[in-house]
């Protein structure tokens, strides 16, 4: 197993990519190319453990910023990690490629570089959240956020084969994001999409609202890229909100609620675990005929990590085969 | 003050709708006219205590179920709680109508009859979210899914005069909520809306990701119905999901942390607090010529006593006439 890895990408690059590479090196055994500034690359492998035949770097010069226009920082830097690691993966260097850089020039890149998987028209970003029972499946969460209603079908064919492969569903449950469950709510792009999913073979339920993905009523749901990131930040930023709070309560708390903290730590790991990011690894851009994965902007090492192991799973389970066999069965 | 209430208007309706008028007459000392079904609102009235001549009903034998399309439920049920509730608004029955019932038909009954303030082309539902700092508003979170760049100007002039009047804010700052900070993103909608607001002398301090709002960087955030409804009820499923997950991991734990549970709950109750909706009363529907709130479908009594006291703060501080003075000197 081969993976390419974006070393420039992160908010936290090039140290925790590196890092992360390593750790995957070390724990799955894999092979992973480093794509960026060689001279930082090295300087942060050095003193770090891992068996030197298992990693390899390819110097990239430049390095497309997070805040960066997509198109045209793609357009213009040739040689940044981006967009030479999603080349380097259409020329067969490695079987996969994860960045944690900017989403959109990822989409971008891999895109323009590997080309759409044959039925598809646009890629679609699909984030795995936990839920009450069992993860769900949100696509797309940034790829595309102007889509036409038949993208959304796409994103559900794709998601189906991806669930029976990588989760093992059998037969999926469909529902398409909206703000209220009867057929009649929504704009437009909203009631077109749920027409043809309904006419689709998919196992469509409905429409869900929000708190049904936490619910774990559904195993997919579909939204378009606007309304899904805000629905992945809106997620990490209360939860955010929510931490700050009760450490702020508890430090204005008496000796025995701060005990009581102390007493109830092991219980808010187990679920800070269920709702991390860097636990889950990184976010298949579904639709690329290539296996690009996407880690979060704020990537610690071990997500990085996570996301390198996502990625070879993707490969093992051969999920694009299944989504062009999907495709081509509609 | 008088204020109207829809009795029939809520999940727990009328039990908790005729339990939150009782509360907030002898809390406040309003009068409270209760407009639904006249039988049921006798028999739930039975047995409580407050002034008789603070409480009287108005028989309406209609009621719009919480599924039920909009517009056509509105058409229809002319002698419904909600239409009826607003129909007495506009003839001067009282000075303000909250109703917890379908917000669609509220929306839709409320610009019928009371049309729209001058100078505004669509009403907004704002919300006011607690933050980590300050309170945060956003519009519009449902009454308008499908607005154009316009609308969103006319909310950040609403919400600005509301702001300087209610939150006694001297200059409010304004973000519109977007996947990322720079001008350069988002859809066609958001970069012109964008456009709009920067132009205008509103204190608008540019884009702002869903974070922003818990974060409490900004007094207003202003996004259309549809983004701002999902962005509202994500917050409530996941808060939702995150406690039935404590409380779940708490279960399983040892009594160690069970005492621990124990004597960390008055820090949970501040923070429950803070995010409960039923603390923050109603929210104000912006734009309309009257003063109509809009409470949560899933209101208890406390929570319907807290809108009718939003209600009344909303004629006190002449919002309305505040908003039409700013959207004239646009």
């Amino acid at each position: 197993m081969r993976i390419g890895l974006d070393a420039m990408g992160g908010d936290k690059a090039p140290e925790c990519t590196v890092k992360g590479a390593v750790m995957a090196v070390n724990s799955f055994g894999y092979h992973v190319t480093l794509i960026g500034f060689e001279n930082e690359i090295k300087r942060h492998l050095e003193g770090l453990s891992y068996p030197q035949e298992k990693i390899d770097i390819v110097s990239a010069t430049q390095k497309i910023e997070m805040h960066e226009a997509a198109a045209l920082s793609v357009r213009k830097k040739r040689d940044s990690s981006i967009v030479r690691g999603a080349d380097l993966l259409r020329q067969g260097a490695y079987d996969a490629f994860v960045s944690a850089g900017n989403t959109g020039a990822v989409v971008c890149a891999a895109t323009l570089s590997l080309r759409l998987l044959p039925g598809v028209d646009r890629p679609g970003i699909a984030v795995i959240f936990p839920t009450l029972i069992k993860p769900c499946m949100v696509i797309d969460v940034g790829a595309n956020i102007d889509p036409k209603p038949l993208h959304l079908l796409q994103y559900g064919i794709m998601g189906d084969a991806y669930s029976k492969q990588i989760l093992a569903k059998k037969n999926p449950t469909i529902g398409l994001l909206n703000i209220g469950e009867e057929s009649t709510k929504g704009t437009d792009f909203v009631k077109e999409a749920h027409m043809m999913l309904r006419e689709s073979k998919l196992n469509f339920i409905g429409n869900v609202e929000p708190k049904e993905v936490y619910s774990g009523k559904v195993d997919i749901v579909l939204c378009d890229g606007f309304v899904g990131n805000v629905f992945l930040k809106v997620t990490e930023g209360f939860a955010d909100a929510a931490i700050v709070l009760l450490k702020r309560e508890l430090k204005k708390s008496s000796m025995l609620t701060k005990l009581g903290a102390l007493l109830t730590l092991p219980a808010f790991n187990t679920i800070k675990k269920k709702i991390d990011a860097s636990e889950y690894g990184g976010a298949p851009l579904m639709g690329v005929d290539g296996s690009v994965i996407i880690a979060h902007g704020s990537s610690n090492a071990k997500a990085i990590k996570n996301a390198i192991r996502a990625a070879a799973e993707n490969i093992n389970h051969k999920v694009n085969k299944h989504v062009v066999e999907e495709l081509q069965s509609y």
